[in-house]
């Protein structure tokens, strides 16, 4: 571990903290040996269905050392937090389809708890878990798995869905996805899935082709505030998504996963939800991100997301099928 | 035409415009056919060294139709604008570093002129120039080009770099680029090369693993007020700069390129700069931006800037050697 570092930069011309851990370069890329999170490897061991790891090389620790101090404006912190990794079954490959049903609600589970107990700590501001799912998203580690970033400040994206929560709260007296769900639940035209809780729409506002946020009916904001009863269907308006994005094109999709909820603490008003990002623009072409968006952080949306919303909803229909005929079935039928 | 739609939607969740446009999806990709930026093209015709074009299949329209009207908080809008194509050579192979300078004189030539011609439309906001290279960033067409993004908004990493310049500004009365580019060639260590006029930088707060930026000593903010000998200087050290990335790795660099400057109209004081984000972290490994760049806009840094810089340094004095043998040496050698 010498000359290891974990440290925060802070860029001014931006307003946002870089996670700079030095160790992260030499970690192993595309193993093709032993599968680390098989059941049986050094860090697993066996007897277990889902399975909570601490990344090996993870980007924050709690015993971070920094390379250098602040100087003048150029800012350096101890990149403080952990990073975690969630193994959802001990089967080799698939995905959040494909796994026993119970285990997706214990996944679940494992994220509201580490929010929970990680949130105790009062230098960790934040805990976000997310999933990438595909070699062309760059996933090195083809078994199922999530991460979970524990960390001493609020993200950027978070923090601006924050704002624009709280402005609308202000000017109309209501939350803005309590809204965006009644609207979407009235004109029903990009609605993929819904059950007694949650709801699946590709946004009238997608910046992804195939976008999918998960909102649940009822207003929370973290987490730790889940019912019990709202892990299982979370679990179930999940476990749709996917099938319907594995169904979309006859192949295996891969997807970012995120799940968005409040801060660890402060007097925060936000409605928890899940948003989905996958990269394909068509079966066979991806939807590169390039100079537009990252020097401009402005999205282009090739073709009009209602229109592929409607390919989505024929996709719901294969997956129901699907799913009808697994041990268990989804909690309702698509639109 | 039919069935072509350019409309802008708001995204209540991130307070920014979506562009939405329909007929992009049938665009073609990696054509291989006819080049169609080569001389004798449809679109080229012959007798040209650099040469600006419409994009044949624009996210935004002088003549732009919406899809359906703004309904409730679903705001939607002309995407009132165009994209263009700067064609910076004939030769269908090549990069900034290989084409005759005065071909990238006439570029930056090309793209002050289009921001001034552009920004006389009143309902032009930004002009957005940026340069995406390589097939790994999604490229479809290797001949080499550049586009320009009108706009009839400010892009929001570009409002975002507003507001913490304003900030900067009133707390500390110095502008912050002026004061960074003060810092950094104080200490050298970040400092890849340097003219009468620019300097080039992997910045303290990088988040690509080799980006760099090229700030102006002077203090201007478009591209508008560019100097006619600063139009050379900036095409020194744009070339000095991707020659150092084709000499990094022994192969020629996939990069993005993006141009920083004021908006169109405005009491808005700003630092103009030119920003690169290379995506390759080794000779051999991708930097792929996931859940947490995507979901969290959380950038982690793997290594540290100041060892990545001395890399860079490294081919920064290999680039020198070779640009020395071209017709035109480079105005300065590298620190």
């Amino acid at each position: 571990m010498s000359n290891s570092y974990n440290e925060l930069r802070w860029n001014p011309l931006l307003g946002c903290w870089v996670i700079v851990s030095s160790q992260r370069s030499k970690r192993p890329w595309r193993q093709v040996e032993r599968c680390p999170f098989c059941p049986g490897s050094d860090e697993t061991g066996f007897g277990w269905d889902v399975l909570l790891l601490d990344n090996k090389f993870p980007a924050l620790r709690r015993e971070a050392r920094v390379s250098r101090e602040s100087r003048d404006i150029y800012l350096v912190r101890e990149a403080y937090g952990s990073a975690k990794v969630v193994v959802e079954t001990p089967e080799h490959e698939g995905d959040l389809d494909r796994i026993p049903f119970e285990n997706l609600v214990k996944y679940i589970e494992t994220l509201r708890s580490v929010t929970e107990k990680e949130c105790m700590d009062e230098k960790i501001q934040y805990v976000l878990p997310f999933r990438n799912k595909g070699e062309v998203i760059g996933v090195s580690l083809t078994h199922p798995h999530s991460q979970v970033y524990v960390l001493p400040f609020i993200p950027p994206r978070v923090a601006r869905e924050i704002e624009m929560q709280k402005k609308f709260i202000e000017e109309h007296g209501e939350c803005l996805i309590c809204h965006i769900t009644k609207l979407e639940r009235d004109g029903k035209e990009r609605v993929i899935y819904e059950n007694r809780d949650f709801v699946a729409v590709l946004p009238f506002y997608a910046m992804w082709p195939y976008e999918v946020h998960i909102y649940p009916l009822r207003h929370f904001g973290s987490l730790k505030e889940l019912k019990k009863e709202e892990e299982k269907t979370l679990a179930d308006a999940i476990r749709f998504v996917v099938a319907t994005y594995n169904s979309l094109f006859g192949f295996s999709l891969p997807y970012m996963m995120i799940l968005h909820q409040a801060p660890c603490r402060g007097d925060v008003d936000f409605h928890f939800h899940v948003e989905f990002y996958p990269v394909h623009r068509s079966q066979d072409k991806l939807k590169y991100p390039a100079g537009i968006e990252w020097g401009g952080w402005v999205f282009t949306y090739d073709g009009l997301p209602e229109e592929r919303a409607g390919e989505l909803k024929e996709a719901a229909r294969r997956a129901y099928e699907k799913l009808k005929a697994s041990g268990t079935p989804p909690l309702n039928s698509p639109p």
